[in-house]
């Protein structure tokens, strides 16, 4: 009805949550019919709700559902979708999905399962970027196998380290050392770790800056050869290595930087041959020099914030890129405006160590206004499903600069209203968190959160 | 806490329903403390929930709380208020009572009482323009009394010719006159409702254009002599005068007429000595000439789609300016980018000639996303006041082209969730209207809305 390309037909979302209701708007405003494939867990869910048609993969346990490569396939095929979105986590950074994809003949929106494998493996990564000419911190340029030769390579960096998982991401399966005396410990938990999570045991260690600062530069290749990215985000607000609070663009960064870390990008994606919309995440020392961490290979949880000062829908260029269209703006063309700061609410309780706090939810009003973006699945009378993450709402606000924005964030934060039988939420600990003077000057690092629970400890 | 001016320490928002919420939220993010007066009516409604400070002003009738002058100024001053900020409709428009607040030395958040009663008066105001320059159809240049005056006056403009109050405003007063033989009739009704309405029979007579686009200038002035004007916007989807699409920029307007309007509409502000944020309306003729229609002293309900484009908060803008603060930005600064579209959503029946359909809602649940802004003081379990008007939510969607918009337009309208015993939504209809070709190819005029109904009657 409306005028705009259409990239497919149909195409099936392979995941749940709010990023599954985040695609299915895209796909609709494209004109794209939408299948929503989902657990018994979430036939209640939004996505369900507002899709053409849903099929039903399996039980809530992910390995059975959203996990279960053969039947999101057959589902595909079954509703004749064209391509799959994986949204982010489950299906979305497995190579062995994207090739399986492929095979049968169905587009999936993600980079191609090579450049997966390789960007997904730490190791094979850190060489990609050495190719590339991307700065990264001293460690080993081979996954190491066993303890000692692990040892020798920590004690040839110079402490202290991190020992990561090769095969890792997301902030699990790493393990900080600062006394040598702590490396065998720290090499035998970060192992085990992988092994169990990753079902690869192979580690690597690297250099471990004490105050860092989480910066990440957002991506977006066709498969013609265009690479353009689209700025910086700040995501040094985390707990436990899971991001709390994201921003667009990094405050306090100066331009050569984010100008040096953004050509970096598209020289990485030129050498390694990426498509579609990814994320290179950098680690940003006190003097500003930057050093390659990893590279997210799907959509991020963060990605709003990009949209705001851009202007740009992340979600339908991945689509138009995936249907083989060519980017329709060069790096020229992207114009930054503005900051865009976003929260991550999350159904935990933080005077119980952040512990799950799901349930169901009798009031559920979220904020709106001027500015305010919010991204959620949930409705009032939405039973949260204790079996997958418990991030209920992602809120962001714009303004012209960053107080506006944090002034907005308040504003927004104070007004969501959200209650039910056992539930509680981060949403007073963020904005509280948002507000402390170390954030609003932009003197945080990524050791922020771990200050404020430790003097929050302290007090009481 | 965050490091903003704050124009006020207190402000009383004189309004109700989702403009005082919208007001509650520049107030909270520029620090201000708000005390909200409300009616017994409106004693669970959003922005007294959310309100620091809460004062009942009288029963539903607005005559005694909304528009009791002596119960709103009384609320100011007992809850130390520096500021009131009256929103629309009420006492946005009435001179006299910032004549009240001012003697009582409380600042009006509107231009001064002076430049309201010249500007609100039609006749007064035509005449202004005329010293500015600003272009206008052929009318009486004084207030007619006599119907002989009258008819002699339209005879001479040249039929057809519209009959309006001089004291009228807001689409209500006006009737349209194609025949001679019907002056008499239409020039009774006319002063008829203007002294129902506005209690001042006085009326004028203008050249009618039938086929017309309202267009209108957003502006925004400090008492420091600057005036800037915040672009354009197309209001032409209208029924019965009442607004129900608004876009910004107004569609297929040449660059040099847009720059015009802009132009003309700074002059007269600087000519008439105007402050605040005010709205120029004027109509657009088929050959892209344009007509001063009249001034709204006040902010807009469709204020939202010129903030998506300029990222301007109109009414922080509102606030600092009635602190004495100058603009923080020139013309040359302002920026528009994309295009934004409004819809509001009435609680209202279109099948049922859109008679008013409010009471309980038992499902609330507004649409979200990129891009998408809602402004709502509906919850779930909110009962709708059956003595207001039926505005429910405005849902606003910007996009970098208009079909981007439009897109985004009707999937947000598509997900709106609104249900309750005997509750009728505009919703459906909108969307609908919004996905007219004719629309879609921005081909549409001030005759749209009757256009689609009488061929809806044909049909059925």
């Amino acid at each position: 009805m409306i005028p705009r390309d259409r990239p497919f037909d149909t195409i099936l979302v392979a995941n749940r949550g709010e990023i599954a209701l985040r695609v299915l708007r895209s796909c609709r405003e494209l004109g794209v019919r939408v299948v929503v494939a989902h657990s018994t867990a979430d036939a209640d869910s939004a996505a369900v709700r507002y899709a053409d048609t849903t099929v039903c993969i399996g039980p809530p346990a992910a390995g059975k559902s959203y996990l279960n490569r053969a039947a999101v396939l057959e589902a595909a095929k079954r509703t004749g979708a064209q391509a799959i979105h994986p949204g982010y986590g489950f299906l979305s950074e497995h190579p062995d999905f994207a090739e399986a994809c492929e095979a049968e003949g169905v587009v999936f929106v993600g980079p191609p399962a090579e450049v997966m494998m390789r960007l997904g493996d730490k190791v094979a990564a850190r060489s990609s970027m050495a190719e590339a000419g991307v700065p990264m911190l001293p460690g080993t340029l081979h996954p190491v196998t066993s303890e000692q030769q692990a040892a020798e390579a920590a004690a040839e960096i110079g402490y202290p380290v991190i020992v990561k998982a090769a095969a890792g991401g997301g902030g699990r399966g790493m393990h900080v050392v600062h006394d040598p005396d702590e490396f065998s410990e720290a090499y035998r938990r970060t192992t085990a770790t992988a092994r169990t999570l990753f079902g690869d045991g192979r580690v690597y260690v690297e250099r471990y800056l004490a105050s860092a600062r989480h910066v990440e530069v957002q991506l977006l290749c066709d498969t013609h050869g265009n690479a353009v990215h689209l700025g910086d985000r700040d995501c040094s607000v985390q707990r436990r290595h899971q991001k709390l609070v994201e921003e667009a663009p990094a405050p306090g960064l100066p331009d050569e930087v984010r100008d040096r870390m953004g050509d970096d990008v598209v020289r990485a994606a030129l050498v390694t041959g990426y498509v579609g919309a990814g994320t290179f995440e950098f680690l940003v020392d006190d003097e500003f020099n930057h050093y390659f961490m990893e590279v997210n290979c799907r959509i991020q949880v963060e990605h709003p914030v990009t949209e705001m000062v851009t202007g740009i829908d992340l979600v339908a260029e991945q689509l138009h890129v995936a249907a083989g269209a060519a980017l329709p703006f060069g790096q020229d063309d992207v114009r930054m405006t503005g900051t865009a700061v976003e929260c991550r609410v999350n159904a935990e309780d933080p005077d119980s160590d952040f512990r799950p706090a799901a349930g169901l939810l009798s009031e559920f009003t979220p904020p709106g206004g001027a500015f305010v973006r919010v991204d959620t699945h949930c409705r009032p009378h939405y039973r949260i499903p204790a079996e997958y993450d418990s991030l209920l709402a992602k809120v962001a606000a714009w303004a012209p600069d960053r107080a506006g924005a944090l002034a907005r964030m308040h504003r927004a934060l104070g007004e969501f209203d959200i209650a039910g039988t056992g539930v509680h939420t981060t949403t007073r600990f963020l904005r509280n968190l948002i507000g402390q003077p170390v954030f609003a000057r932009a003197e945080h690092d990524t050791g922020l959160v771990t200050a404020i629970l430790s003097e929050r400890t302290q007090r009481s």
